[in-house]
């Protein structure tokens, strides 16, 4: 699985101040700690600033990449956030995240998604929203796959969202998700199936557990990679043991490696 | 999910004591509790006494009994014990377990089995063995179906282990319960797929874990009850909101009720 460390991202209130009060002692922390707990990309995100995002966005790459060498997934909307995280990238191929079939976003970021050797995340979204249907989602995917890898983008550089939408609102919104990998992968099987699942469980109680079920769920229908907190490790721990079930982990050497190091835990 | 409360069996070293010292209390609280924590059988096991099964068994049914109104699962793999122990039995439906292939516990359970109206488990052994493919599970399986159902046991009324081995003897052993399960519910839909898991993490570190994402893959793809200890309250959590995910819980009600009851816990 490819964890894609997801807790420095301007809409959590401490990096919003962390970012505003330039408080690198606190981003690097959060980037070591990912990095430690099995983060193979480390997200950085200061969307939540409008005027304030390229200065915050530059200095927050900067210091992470000060003490990690893991690669980042440059997290904005934007293309002119984009090209500078870019530009700015040192450490193996960074991921972009994250284009949609949205015509101003598709507009602003797809010259530059074709162009870099990133991996581009692509949303199921398009100008008239997230659809509720899988196959709908799939059709957004076909066609943000199909345009990209017509004007040169290598496939096994993009990755596609099917994107989480709350059980909360409606009880077959799991199934969307399961599906949408589902068709994504039969039409696609070289692109990564990629998503952030937490907004499964808003408005449930005790999401911790509708999260981990989801997980696994997902992972056994093909899912590729996750952003999630690293730093819960029972969600390490169940996510190292899925793929060791599924015979993707010879002789649980990985399992065992990472029980070892303290990445699984015994509750 | 049918879940089977495994606690009360004589494998257990303080089981096989309160049996022995005829500790009516313990068994009795244990019964309480697992009916309590969500169990829908209660199974009960004196098997390791060689001599005293008869007697054990037939105490310790009595005095669950005398705590719960849930129907038991009556655990010996031995005629005369299990024709006591569905004798004895009074709360609706019992659970049969369990038969195999075996012809010497075939011989024995076969025509019991038949003529009581209780749930039969079967095991997806023969004489050779567990097999270590699923498809020559799965051909157990159906043999043992076909063979309960041509003397007149009712389809629904027969549930099949897919037995789990565990994978730090073979990586592959995970996918063989997978597969196994998927398998006989494609040849039949109407027999219910029943297992134990805990089996699968034996051997390795942080059991647990491997335990919480193995049972969450076998729902997944089919499974229909397990035999777990619903003390568990993590895996009672998990499993109740994997059915949610599934949309088998119409308005997330079963997962919103058992949290307001303490079942599903939030760490």
């Amino acid at each position: 699985m490819i964890i894609v460390g997801e807790l420095i991202n301007s809409t959590r209130k401490k990096i919003k101040e962390a970012m505003q009060n330039k408080d690198a002692e606190y981003i690097r922390d959060l980037a070591i700690k990912q990095d430690e707990a099995g983060a193979d990309f480390i997200d950085v995100n200061a969307g939540a600033f409008v005027t304030e995002e390229m200065e915050n966005l530059e200095w927050a790459i900067n210091e992470i990449q000060g003490v990690t060498k893991k690669p980042l997934s440059i997290d904005s909307p934007r293309g002119e956030a984009m090209a500078m995280g870019l530009k700015l990238h040192k450490n193996g191929k960074a991921m972009f995240n994250s284009i949609t079939r949205e015509s101003d976003r598709w507009g602003q970021l797809f010259s530059l998604a074709v162009e870099t050797d990133a991996i581009v995340l692509g949303l199921c979204i398009d100008d008239n929203g997230i659809p509720e249907k899988a196959d709908e989602r799939v059709r957004i995917a076909d066609r943000i796959i199909t345009e990209l890898t017509k004007a040169g983008k290598n496939i096994e550089d993009i990755a596609i969202d099917p994107l989480t939408t709350p059980l909360s609102v409606n009880t077959t919104f799991g199934l969307t998700v399961i599906d949408t990998i589902k068709g994504v992968k039969k039409n696609f099987p070289e692109v990564k199936l990629i998503t952030g699942l937490s907004n499964i469980s808003y408005g449930l109680p005790a999401r911790k557990q509708v999260n981990r079920a989801f997980m696994v769920s997902c992972i056994v229908n093909g899912l590729d990679g996750a952003l999630i907190d690293p730093l819960d490790p029972v969600m390490m721990s169940i996510i190292i043991a899925t793929e060791a079930l599924l015979n993707k982990d010879p002789y649980c050497g990985n399992y065992l490696k990472a029980y070892r190091s303290g990445i699984v835990v015994k509750e």
